[in-house]
């Protein structure tokens, strides 16, 4: 295999605080069905919402850190706390091609909104680095981005509560000043919340378009890959490891979710110190 | 100042894995006014509860060493998470006295069941140590004990929510299994849990005594000093600090929520880099 052929036969590293970013991983299957990744789950520090973003900027750093040393040829972050924080700082160190959750997702909004209100919903250190409000109001000056931080969805998602009265209720407070402003396009600036898609939509009604960046981090990556010819050209041989998961927690949690969200099934998770990166 | 009264004079090392330690520290600044505290919080990595117990014993590790840096003379683990996975390990490992938040709770509890039956709440991590059942279990074994995880409180406590239709909802469904054993003693396994003491006695009824180990830790404390020869037996002179706060994220945020359980005033937090102990 000459060097050409193994650059293109290299892996997406994609990241996440824990789980959430599976749920961009399983786009990423979806659409780039050739690729392979290497998923890293920062599970023994998981969550990043509500931390500083100092603290996941370290994170992030020693991520990529170990990313890198499985070979890969370009990183997604799937994790919006992780891209408000740390993509600026991650694009000035390094040289690899780097696909984040929010510029996708701001895109995506600025073209389906039709009144020029768009309401975020995300984590606290999401919604505090007011990340979507700026990239949408550069683009648009004219439009409006109201943002909303809803701290105990990740918790209700992980308890496994994606269709109960209590979710329902919950997001009934969250989000009723977005529905009093009148937005018509929502985003949902976590990689938890397309799990509770439903009564996200339940609440805001059938005329909100609701926004997964996940969909549209995928397609952007695959745009980048042809643009700098890095696409794998045909699908891994059976046998060979198409996916791999690391964490930094133990792998059994890990992998009971993340079967839950992956259909492919996840054969192993293998648990990694990243303190030492 | 001799060599004695500098070790009297020493503060008592704090540690939990972020706020809800900050429940024992009340209780210890209540019960021993002439003690100074060194509190830590680990908020860059909280929560421990949903971790394994290797990562949980990694952490805790870190902590101690840290806390040695302030020379505390005796180290409160005021966390069921940590006391649960790595109390053993530290006691092994270091030469101070070691108070932890399991086994003065496990005492009162004792105490206090008539029927023999016995419930714990609290986080995943304690629970799965069945380290509340191991410890009671053995000082009776005609006594049963029934743990219960209750992921969601942990999250509805720092969202604010105390009195709330939703915590009550989330508390009976928790609850129901241990109401229908018919306990007539719930130990509140999780220093979060005093904060909804008045939601979880609503749901368990007058009739089951609810034991805090804090009030109980405090108490353990005190005798551990007394017996040692340890005591701080005059309040230290006003305008030196009696208490002082660490955090591994930033310490705005904390200080925030502090100042909603400690009602001494938490004039300032420190961040601290755990990861470099």
């Amino acid at each position: 295999m000459d060097e050409k052929e193994l650059l293109h036969n290299a892996p997406i590293g994609v990241f996440d605080s824990g789980v959430g970013g599976l749920t961009v991983a399983r786009e990423i299957m979806r659409q780039l069905p050739n690729e392979r990744i290497v998923y890293f789950g920062d599970t023994a520090r998981v969550p990043y919402g509500s931390k500083s973003h100092e603290t996941i900027t370290r994170y992030s750093r020693q991520i990529v850190r170990f990313l890198r040393t499985q070979d890969v040829k370009a990183i997604v972050i799937a994790c919006n706390s992780a891209s408000a924080a740390a993509l600026e700082t991650l694009e000035e160190e390094i040289e690899l091609p780097i696909i984040d959750v929010v510029r996708p997702g701001a895109r995506t909004a600025l073209s389906a909104t039709k009144n020029g209100k768009i309401g975020v919903i995300a984590t606290e250190a999401t919604i505090n680095s007011g990340i979507y409000k700026r990239y949408i109001e550069e683009h648009n000056k004219t439009f409006s981005v109201v943002g909303k931080a809803c701290p105990l969805f990740v918790p209700l998602v992980e308890e496994g509560l994606w269709e109960d009265p209590v979710t329902d209720e919950i997001a009934g407070r969250y989000l009723s000043e977005l529905i009093d402003i009148g937005i018509d396009t929502l985003i949902l600036g976590c990689t938890h919340y397309p799990l509770i898609r439903s009564a996200i939509g339940r609440i805001m009604g059938e005329e909100v378009r609701l926004v997964n960046p996940a969909y549209e981090t995928a397609r952007a990556l695959k745009k980048l890959l042809e643009k700098k010819g890095l696409e794998s050209e045909k699908r891994p041989a059976l046998g060979t490891e198409l996916y791999r998961f690391f964490v930094s927690d133990s792998a059994d949690k890990f992998q009971k979710f993340a079967n839950s969200i992956i259909p492919y099934g996840i054969l192993s998770a293998k648990a990694v110190n990243i303190e030492d990166y």
